[in-house]
C-alpha cells in the first residue's frame, strides 16, 4: 500500500498546505439556525458545534451518520522507569480487550453507532527510553505517522482519535513541554494513578528528557520523534490526514491533545478542524487546551484515554445535529418571533 | 381519575415521608465498577451517575430503556408586564410545535428514544400577576401539582421534567428568591433575551412581588402558590411523585430547578433522587444549583428550557450505563491490575 507521506519533508509540506473551512456552508447553517423555533443562541455551544461541522463537512446541514473512532496503541521505553501505576503488558492486554469488545470505548462506539479501528503499533518493540535517547528513528516515526494517516476513512462525518499505551501520559507531558515550554512539573500529572515518590520520579524522567533533547525541540516534528511515541505519532498523522480530507475531529484527552499540538506548532491554523471533546483530570490537559485555544465540551473529571472522553462528547454533537436538522422553523410552525 | 394529592396537607405529608435510596444496590454497582477494565475512578462523574441510578432504580446494573420527558406549559399574568422578549401567545404556539414534533425537545427525545408528554395547563387562564396578587388559588395550585404528579409513568428508568411558559424565568426568579432569600437583582436574568430597561423592569416586578408577599414566603408551598406558576407547580408535583416512585430525575434549567427547590425546602433530603443535567446561561441557575448542592453535568451556555439541557445530558447517562453494563472485568479480559 502506498504510504501517505514519503518522508518528514512531505509531512511538513502537507502541514503547510491546508484548506480553509467552507465559509458558505457555515453561513448557510447560521442562517438556518436563525429560523429555528427557539430564541437565537439558546442552544449556545451546540449551535457552534453545528456551524463547525457544517464548515468542515462542507454541508449546510451536517450529518453524523458515519463516525469513526480510531485507536492507536504503542509501548514506551520510558515505562521501564516506573512512571505508570500499571505494568507495560497492560497495553497488549487492553488491545485484546478492544478487539473482543470489552473496553469502555467499545460500549461508547456501540452506543453511538460509530465504527472502531484499533491499530497496535509494534507493541513488541517499545520506543527507546527518551530520557536517554531519541524515542524513535525517523523511519519509525514516519511509519507511525503513516499508520495514523491510513486509519482515516476516505469518507467520514467525524473522526475521534484515541489511544492506549502504558506510560503515555509521561510521553504526552514531555511532548507538551517540548512544544510549549515550561518544566516537567507544570505538565506531569498522576496519569492512571501515580503519586508521591512515583510522581516525583515521573517528573524527573521528563525533566531529564527535556534536558537531553533541548537543542532539537524547537522543531515540532523532531520533538515528536525524540520525546513522543508511536501512538502519538499515529494520532498526529490521523489528525493531519483528517484535515487534508476536511473531516472534522473531536479531540480526547491529554495524549491526543499533545499529539495534535504538533500540527498546531507546524501551522497555527492546523487544528481548526478540531473540537475539544472533554478536558481530562490530568492537569496538563487543561493547560494544553488553553494553549490550543479550545474550550472543552465536557469537564467530568474523566481520565481513561481510549478516546473515551471524546466518545462521550459524540452525544452532544449528535444532539446538536439532531436539533439543527430536525427542528421546525418559525414560519413552518407559525410561532411568533420576538416582540 | 383520582388525584394523587387531595389537598396541600397531603402534599406536605408526602414530602415528609420519603424513602431512602437503596444502599445495597449502590454498593453492588460500586463493587462491579472496581472490577471493570479501567483504572479505578477513570470515568469519574459518569461512575457517580451510575451509582445514583443504581440506588434509585434499585438495580445493581441500572438501565435507561424507558426514559420519559414530561413537559408542562403555563401562562403567567406577569407576562403582561413586559418581562419577556416574546409575546405570551408563543406559549400556546410552542405547545402546538411540541405536539407536531418540531421543537428542540422533540429531536432530543427521538435521538434518545425517550417518550415525551406535553401538558398544557389552562393556557387560556394565565395566573394572576404575582406582583399585585397571589398567582394561584390553593385549588389551582393543587390541580397543577396533581397534573405534574400524574404525568410520571408508573414505571420509568429516568424522568426528565421540562417546561414552556412565556414569562417563567421571572416566576422562577421570584420563587428562588422566596425560597433562598436575596433581592430580585441577585436572581433575575435575561431569560429569552431581555436587557437594558426591560431587564430593570423585570427586576422591579420581582422586587414588588417579594415585597407584596413577604409575610407568607417562609412556607415553600405557599411561596409556590403566591409567586409560582402552573407549570412550576406541575414540575414540583412531578419531581415529588418521581421521588415517591423511586424514579431518578434529571433536572434541566432555572425554571425546573426553582420548582424542584420547593421540595428541597420542604425536606432537605427531598431532591436526593435528582441529578443536575446542565447549568443554564441564566445567572440565577448557577446560584440555585449551589444552594441545592448539585453540580451540573453540562455547562454549555444553553438557555432554551423545554427540558432541553437535561435531555442533552441524557446522552451522558446513557454513556455511563453502557460502560457499566457492557465492559469486561479484569478477570474476564485477563488484564493485569495495578502493579
Amino acid at each position: 500500500m502506498t504510504q501517505p507521506f514519503r518522508d518528514f519533508a512531505a509531512v511538513r509540506a502537507a502541514a503547510l498546505t491546508l484548506l480553509a473551512p467552507d465559509a458558505d456552508m457555515m453561513a448557510a447553517a447560521r442562517e438556518r439556525d436563525l429560523q429555528l423555533t427557539k430564541p437565537t443562541g439558546a442552544l449556545a455551544r451546540l449551535e457552534d458545534c453545528v456551524f463547525h461541522l457544517a464548515a468542515w463537512q462542507r454541508r449546510a446541514i451536517p450529518r453524523l451518520d458515519n463516525i469513526h473512532i480510531a485507536i492507536f496503541a504503542g509501548n514506551h521505553g520510558v515505562a521501564a522507569r516506573g512512571v505508570s501505576a500499571y505494568p507495560a503488558e497492560v497495553t497488549v492486554q487492553m488491545v485484546a480487550n478492544f478487539e473482543r469488545g470489552g473496553a469502555a470505548i467499545n460500549q461508547l462506539a456501540r452506543l453511538h453507532g460509530a465504527t472502531l479501528s484499533v491499530a497496535a503499533l509494534e507493541l513488541n518493540r517499545p520506543t527507546e527510553d527518551f530520557s536517554v535517547a531519541a524515542a524513535m528513528t525517523e523511519a519509525d516515526c514516519l511509519a507511525a505517522i503513516n499508520a495514523g494517516a491510513t486509519a482515516v476513512p476516505s469518507s467520514c462525518d467525524l473522526l475521534v482519535p484515541g489511544e492506549m499505551g502504558i506510560g503515555n501520559t509521561t510521553t504526552a507531558a514531555a511532548l507538551a513541554a517540548a512544544l510549549y515550554g515550561g518544566n516537567a512539573a507544570s505538565w506531569v500529572g498522576p496519569g492512571t494513578g501515580v503519586n508521591g515518590d512515583a510522581l516525583a520520579s515521573k517528573i524527573g524522567v521528563v525533566d531529564a528528557a527535556l534536558g537531553f533533547h533541548a537543542a532539537w525541540l524547537g522543531d515540532p516534528l523532531e520533538a515528536l520523534r525524540r520525546v513522543g511515541g508511536r501512538e502519538l505519532a499515529a494520532l498526529f498523522g490521523a489528525v493531519l490526514m483528517a484535515r487534508l480530507k476536511s473531516v472534522p475531529v473531536l479531540l480526547d484527552g491529554f495524549v491526543v491533545g499533545a499529539a495534535a499540538a504538533v500540527l498546531a506548532r507546524l501551522n497555527p491554523t492546523g487544528l481548526e478542524h478540531c473540537l475539544a471533546g472533554h478536558v481530562s483530570a490530568e492537569p496538563g490537559h487543561r493547560r494544553l487546551l488553553a494553549e490550543l485555544g479550545k474550550p472543552a465540551l465536557l469537564d467530568l473529571g474523566m481520565r481513561l484515554g481510549e478516546g473515551a472522553g471524546a466518545a462521550v462528547a459524540i452525544g452532544l454533537l449528535k444532539a446538536a445535529v439532531a436539533c439543527h436538522a430536525g427542528m421546525a422553523t418559525f414560519a413552518e410552525a407559525s410561532v411568533s418571533q420576538r416582540g
